[in-house]
């Protein structure tokens, strides 16, 4: 699509190759044939859960080292490698909630950051939930809350609420609360 | 808030800077005691700005290195410095599609990554819409288009629309649309 947009790679340096990303520094013919230089960080993609469970939306505290504060989020976590998005998804909200989905359905996928990282991001709504057993990883810290939709507000207000697939669940439930209330009864 | 969850730094290391982001390794004392790396990019931040006109939404077509395709995404630039994020919203509408907004209204920020970038996204609400001057920066390239909500919709199911801001973008809209019309006349 739109292939006239589209940059050539010149030159492709890996700058660090970590636990989680890698970086790397193309160097690129643009669409008027000069060059460039683009920062790309690779990332293994990563899922979050929409639970929504008596009227409330189950989140995760989280401390986020980037950020040097505690967020509240849903559960989420990022893909192993060779698991399908549909089980990490299952598998991160038992391990950080102890709720266990018996089926989740597939809502979206979304690129966080397209200028600079391909991290994807695949969001599933959870189905059938029974208990569960929470075993968090060893270097993740987590709390669970549980918060209705104007609670949900008042955290985004606050930035308790303050990142984007959390968002976009918060966003989500909303609109299902709207339709659901202007159908024809 | 929840300072029992905090990670202490240990020892914090550069691995690169570069044009746009930065990237460091942080030792960190985990709440057990235990020690742990964690992996951060460091971002400028970021702004989006939503255009809604004539019932359209503008968008842009991009192409992204990190993802090696075009998406179509809401008009958005990193932050100069020094710069606010409202006058940056402003300017990147106009430069990427020659609308000048004579004014713009805040409607969130959200961290895209909270697991490894402090990348901050601002979006804003452009208002008062009159003819700019498009003028984009040398290394980019982009093309406008506009939308209406269920052009969006298809968008989204075929991953032309595939980052974060503008599916936030298109729910605020969905949103405001079913309040608007579940409103008593």
């Amino acid at each position: 699509m739109k292939d006239h947009l589209h940059e050539e790679t010149l030159h492709k340096e890996r700058i660090y190759q970590g636990r989680i990303i890698e970086l790397e520094n193309h160097t690129v013919r643009l669409p008027d044939g000069k060059e460039s230089k683009r920062e790309v960080v690779r990332h293994p993609g990563a899922v979050g859960i929409i639970c929504f469970r008596n009227d409330k939306l189950i989140l995760v505290y989280q401390y986020r080292k980037a950020l040097g504060k505690v967020i509240a989020e849903i559960p989420a976590g990022k893909l192993d490698e060779g698991e399908s998005p549909e089980v990490c998804a299952v598998r991160e909200l038992e391990e950080e909630t102890g709720i266990k989905a018996g089926s989740c359905r597939f809502l979206c996928s979304f690129y966080t950051s397209p200028g600079f990282a391909d991290e994807l991001v695949h969001i599933y709504i959870a189905e059938d939930l029974k208990a569960g057993h929470k075993a968090a990883d060893d270097d993740e810290f987590v709390e669970m809350a549980e918060v209705s939709l104007e609670e949900a507000s008042a955290f985004i207000e606050d930035g308790t609420i303050h990142d984007a697939k959390t968002l976009y669940a918060v966003q989500y439930l909303q609109l299902q609360k709207e339709r659901s209330s202007s159908r024809p009864k």
